[in-house]
Order: C-alpha cells, then sequence, then structure tokens
C-alpha cells in the first residue's frame, strides 16, 4: 500500500488504490481481555477482527451489513473463515487491519484482512460471506442489491 | 447444601431443598480462551456463566430463557448484575454454580450464584431481571405468564 | 460534564474537570459480534467497555494496567464489579463511555462508569480493584506505587 | 463413526476407532451469549469449540494443554485455522464436536473437527499447531515430548 490517501471514515481510513489493493485499513487496539493465559491474544479473536474491518468498510460506502432494501432484511452469513499465524499479538498492541475483496461474485463476496505490526504482517485472514434475505424461516442467497454492488465494485475497482 | 440430591438435567443438577436455598447447580470446566494474560478467568466471563446456570436452570423446569408464550416472543433482559471476586479461577478448573432465587416478583426474578471450587466459594453473583414482551418496537415488562410463574415458584418454595 | 477540553490521548479524551467528575472519556463502537439474538448488545460485555475505558485512562497518563515497577510485576484484580442497565445498545451504537475515580485508597482503586447514547445514560457501572504483585505463587495485594499513586490522584484532584 | 464405545472422560467420549477416524467426541450446549442479532450463533464461536474438544480430548489422555515436561513449560501457538460452515447453529442447540488427527509431525499436530446437529454434518473445522516451549523470551518449537507423542500416536493409530 502507498500509503494513506483517503478520506477518514469512521476510525477506518479509505487508502490510495495503490497496487496492494486495500480498500480500507483500521487499526485496532488489542484489549486485556483478548489476550489468553498464554500472554497473547488468543487465536479466535482474529475472525472477529476481520469482521470489524469489514464492517467499518461497509459503513465507510454508506452502506451496514444490516441493512434492509426493498423490504427485505439482507445479511451476509459465512461461508467459510480461515487465518494463518505468522507471530503473536499483545496487550496494548495497535494492529492495522487492511481489507481487500478478492471477489465480487453474483451473490457472494470474498474479502482478505492482513494485519499489521508496525511494518510486520503477523497474519492474513480469508472469509468468504453469501448475500441473503433474512425471513422467518431463515437465510435464501440473492443476488448482491444493485445499490449495494454498485459501491462495492466502485471501492474495488 | 445438603448435597446433590435430585434429578439430572442436561448436565446439571436439580438438588435438595436444604437450607442453602441452592434451586440448581451445574458444574464449568474453564476454558483456555477464558483466561488472560494474567493467567486466570477474566473477570467479565463470570457474568456469562451466571446465565448459564440460570438457562440450564430453566430447561431442567421445561422452560427456555427465549419461549413464546400466547404468541408472544418472552425474554428476560436484564436490570442489574453484580459479582463479588474472592479467589481466581484457572484454566481447567471445575467450577460449582449453585442458583438460588431471592426475589420472584409479579414482573421480575432476582436470583444468586455461587462460584464454588471445590469446597472454597469463590465467586458470588447476583442478577435482576425482568419479564417483556418483545415486539418489533422493543420490549415491554409484563407480568410473567402463569406457567412459568407456577414451575418458578415450585421450583423455590 | 462541562464538555471535553482536553488532550486527546489514543482515542480518548482528558475531560474539563467539571462537577459531573468526569475524568476520561471514550467512543465505543458497538460491535456484531457484541449482540445476542435478543437483537441488543450481550449484558456481560459492558463489563468489558469498563475495562476498555479504564486501561485507555491509564495510558492517557503514561501508565500501563500491566506494567512492572521496582523489579515486581504489577496487576489489578477486581474485587467486586456491577452493573445497572437502563436501555439497551444496539450494533453500530456509538457508546460514550466516561470514567470517573470514586476511591483512591491505600491499595485499592473504585471507579465508576457512564454508559451514554446521544444524550441517553443507558448504563451504569462500578468496579473495586486492588493493585497487587504478581509473584509465581499468585498475587499479593501492595500499596499502590507512589508514581501510579501520583498520577491517578493528579487527574483526580 | 459406528458410535460411542469407549470410556467416558470429563463431558466427553473416547470412540472407537470406526473408520470415520473419530477419536474423541464432546457434545457443546450453545449458550445464549454466543448468538448474535442474526439469532445464530456467530461463526467466531466454532473456533473456541475446536479447541474446548482439542483440550477436552487431551485431558482424556491424562495431558493437558498447558503442561510442563523437562522443567520446560509447553504451550500449541496456532500455525492456522480454518472453519467451512453449512448450517447454523441456533440458542440451546447440542452440538456433537468430533475430533481426528490428521498429521502429527515432529513439531506440528494438525487436527480436524466437525460440527454435528443430531446427523447433519453442520460445519467442519481444521487447526494446525505447533509444540513450543514458552520462555521469557517468546515461544520455541521443540519436538513434541515424547511421553505427549506417544499417548496421541497411541490414540491416533
Amino acid at each position: 500500500m502507498a500509503g494513506f490517501a483517503g478520506v477518514d471514515a469512521a476510525r477506518g481510513k479509505m487508502t490510495s488504490h495503490s497496487n496492494d489493493k486495500t480498500l480500507f485499513a483500521l487499526t485496532h487496539r488489542v484489549q486485556f481481555s483478548e489476550t489468553d493465559m498464554a500472554g497473547v491474544v488468543h487465536f479466535a479473536n482474529l475472525f472477529r477482527w476481520m469482521e470489524e474491518v469489514e464492517h467499518a468498510f461497509f459503513r465507510s460506502l454508506g452502506l451496514s451489513i444490516a441493512m434492509r432494501h426493498d423490504g427485505m432484511e439482507i445479511g451476509w452469513p459465512r461461508i467459510s473463515a480461515s487465518c494463518e499465524y505468522h507471530a503473536p499479538a499483545r496487550f496494548e498492541d495497535e494492529i492495522e487491519l487492511r481489507l481487500r475483496i478478492t471477489k465480487l461474485g453474483q451473490k457472494s463476496l470474498n474479502y482478505e484482512v492482513d494485519f499489521l505490526k508496525g511494518p510486520d504482517l503477523i497474519a492474513r485472514g480469508k472469509i468468504a460471506t453469501v448475500c441473503c434475505a433474512i425471513t422467518p424461516n431463515g437465510m435464501t442467497p440473492i443476488p448482491i442489491p444493485s445499490p449495494i454492488r454498485f459501491k462495492l465494485a466502485a471501492a474495488s475497482s
């Protein structure tokens, strides 16, 4: 990433579209309750942080992960999630979360998040998610509504 | 508590009605993800454990904390919660959670939970909760429905 | 509180010493993973938020809740914690956390946190904590080391 | 899995060595605090459940994930973790967690966990972990100590 060059948005930053493809970045301060008895951040918390930067990215586009469209409630359940851990994060560390979209499908959205501690990539995660209409009977995959798709496509182009 | 003398129910035990007033007890095994960098259970987790034994108690009565009655969805939001900590819990400890009802009001339910590690009382918590109808507009306090009140009263008499 | 008048510190703000005694304030954005199936923030999370503003307050004074002094590792285990809930917090709400010290004892530190959603006080919490030396054998209460006490006293005077 | 045929161990069960390779199974009751505003279990919690069955498996062998060997403190940091989600888990569901070892390396241990709701496979997760000596300076990968390796190998043979 060439550096932060964009609009400030809700504690996050829209980044310049350099060749590292980062669309949005956020700094997460490690909380005490996120550590475990090994003295480092518990590995499951990084999945929450991926979601934190995803949702802030949506907000930066004027969207919400929990929104209504054409009278339907829209949700984004996860199809898969993964993370590779290179180095631990510790209490009070400031971890930069950098999000990029890797696939914008008809009904699906895949993204990656880099976790940086200073200059070091300490972890990299991926989430695959699908756009759904939420009904009393459950969740049904639907094509990503145009206004949402348009903004996601514009951000990642 | 005189000891466990009652019916086994969903990993918990209905207890004899001895003079310590314990109505229901459950053993919670401390998970690694519940510890923090001080090497002990993070204090906020004990509030989750109080809820764990509360919900298991409801199940033992054939109730659920999230149930429907007369076409209404019933919920039990918290009015207040508190905990006093005497000694830490550690990874893999088996903590016995003993619940007793301290007040069964018209719309409210108050209870206490003792946390025991072997014979030692390591913490004691209290939760005050109110019975509500959940509607699209929010939650409205209602008198505890008779079938629920009846079972709670019978259990605590 | 008369309003924010002080130094920006790590996403928090040192406040003017108005008669509401707020020493430090922080805005917490509600995360999706903090909600529960009732559609609101799970009550136990507010105890984590109290700790979040406590630790940020310490950082604003150049301190850390997990620091060394005279070769000892210092910790602040909780003696008690409580919270009163007036209204729910929801996904994406920005909740302002306002901390004030209610007692600075020889070995203990008590504080309160107000939770505000816009102008509304949605919850108020209290935590009592004790300064301890952490040793391989456990935690021993000690007088709050002078450099720490000095800064806490100065902030709350 | 042919069915449970083995020794009861701390709420878990050693299973018969049928051709599905399940070594150990545990039932996790979904807690209210594990749900989110979509009304289902938050996806990050399944990573905690994988660890729950892993640690119970270790206990069933007379081991602990946090143990000492030859004066060293042993830990098992994660190299990677992933999960595929097929269907949601809901409040009060009883989810069966079935663990199998997929690789027992010189220093590493890989395993998979199936998540079953009744007969349905609702998710499948994988964790790769490495045996480390924990020192004041951090964690250093070491060959899995013989007594630990022996028990893991015996269980998975």
